[in-house]
């Protein structure tokens, strides 16, 4: 049964999709295209999550960074593969998608895709420096319902293994500007987990964290008492996280 | 550039390939498959990940079940996706391999590999009850030094994402009897780890855990004085786990 002749006939089609993160006043965004069409004689728009078909001489990584950089014009960019998903009929329950593929003459077979999640700084240095493709925007991760083929279903599984790696480690620096104040940081965590942290205990935390570095700066121009600004160390982190066992030690 | 059109005409092979895991006699142990050809004229024989192009009608995880159910009879095993790779070249880069795959007829063409680990209780009741295919042995996860293929690195692959699971999940007990001793469930940690524990740390950490629980039996015919046997039960792990934020909380 092992014997790979028998199905040497097949092929597939292999994508990539990116769930792209963004933090910004506050709010967990995400990185959407629109897709516009005529269906059943009307216009018909959605969403759905950027992505492109492999080709031959890239490997995985390559392509999710390609698509990313014609997104975002952004090199670079924190960039997880998190899932591959081949389910059959993954691109046809639903006869809109199906008609989408005829219109962009899309050969009717399975694609796998391979799915990556990103985390992109919303920075006001940077956000001038990127310019989103036209038919791409950010929205809020909270107000998205529905998306296009079997893209909820990534979405969803993405935003999982956010939380999940979030929790063991320190991604969460990727999504802040690289100098934030505890209270920043503390409603990154928040609005990632949906759950709200107290947070005297989230303070003595950080304050455990050596790589979590006060600098000589503090908020300006604002009404309240002006904050402390922080840096995250990766350099510190490295040095300094623990190698053992959590689960056990 | 996000168009789908231009990419339409290609095709990639996808498959699984497995990576399990056994646990006896405080070793852990992978499952290999005896690749064999006539190679430059003579016998050449190395070790393979089993594995199998996946078919149209399947999904991923269909496929890789397929895989262990043929190399072992046994359903139900703890699978685990942890890759894609794509590299292209990832079949071709040795000769022997390309020599391999000229003989069993295979296409040159980019192999999509979509990569599962999977955890075996080598049980004495099991064992007897399932049957491995005959080209396929266990062999101790230390003495394997090179594998066909980009397996090496698959393989390499595994073991660190078996490590990071271990950490954050309970995911050993898989690997254990159903009662065992907290010897053995030391070793079986300090083996996957590549690491000793401290033996009173341990049994701290274990007594403060309700989900592993003493039976009413001790370890017979033992010269030693005989040990308690536990039980991990999943379903108090499941309601006493932490749902909170370990990296923050």
């Amino acid at each position: 049964m092992l014997d790979e002749k028998q199905n040497s006939g097949l092929n597939f089609h292999v994508s990539v999709d990116c769930v792209v993160f963004g933090f910004e006043f506050g709010k967990l965004n995400v990185l959407l295209l629109e897709r516009k069409m005529l269906f059943k004689g009307v216009e018909f728009k959605d969403l759905k999550l950027p992505g492109d078909l492999v080709r031959k001489d890239e490997d995985l990584d390559t392509a999710a960074a390609r698509v990313l950089k014609e997104l975002t014009g952004l090199d670079n960019i924190y960039l997880r593969q998190f899932a591959a998903i081949g389910t059959p009929d993954r691109l046809y329950r639903m006869e809109r998608d199906m008609e989408w593929l005829r219109q962009i003459g899309h050969p009717e077979e399975v694609v796998v895709t391979v799915a990556y999640y990103s985390l992109i700084n919303i920075d006001q240095d940077k956000i001038n420096r990127f310019e989103l493709q036209e038919d791409v925007k950010w929205h809020p991760v909270s107000q998205i319902k529905e998306l296009a083929f079997d893209h909820m279903e990534i979405f969803n599984d993405a935003l999982k293994a956010l939380r999940d790696e979030l929790r063991f480690n320190p991604i969460g620096f990727e999504l802040l500007p690289s100098k934030f104040t505890l209270s920043q940081l503390q409603k990154l965590y928040e609005v990632i987990l949906g759950s709200t942290l107290d947070k005297r205990n989230f303070r003595k935390k950080v304050s455990n964290m050596p790589y979590v570095i006060p600098i000589n700066e503090k908020e300006k121009g604002v009404s309240h008492k002006p904050a402390q600004y922080y840096i995250f160390s990766k350099k510190v982190y490295e040095k300094t996280r623990k190698s053992s066992l959590d689960f056990f030690v």
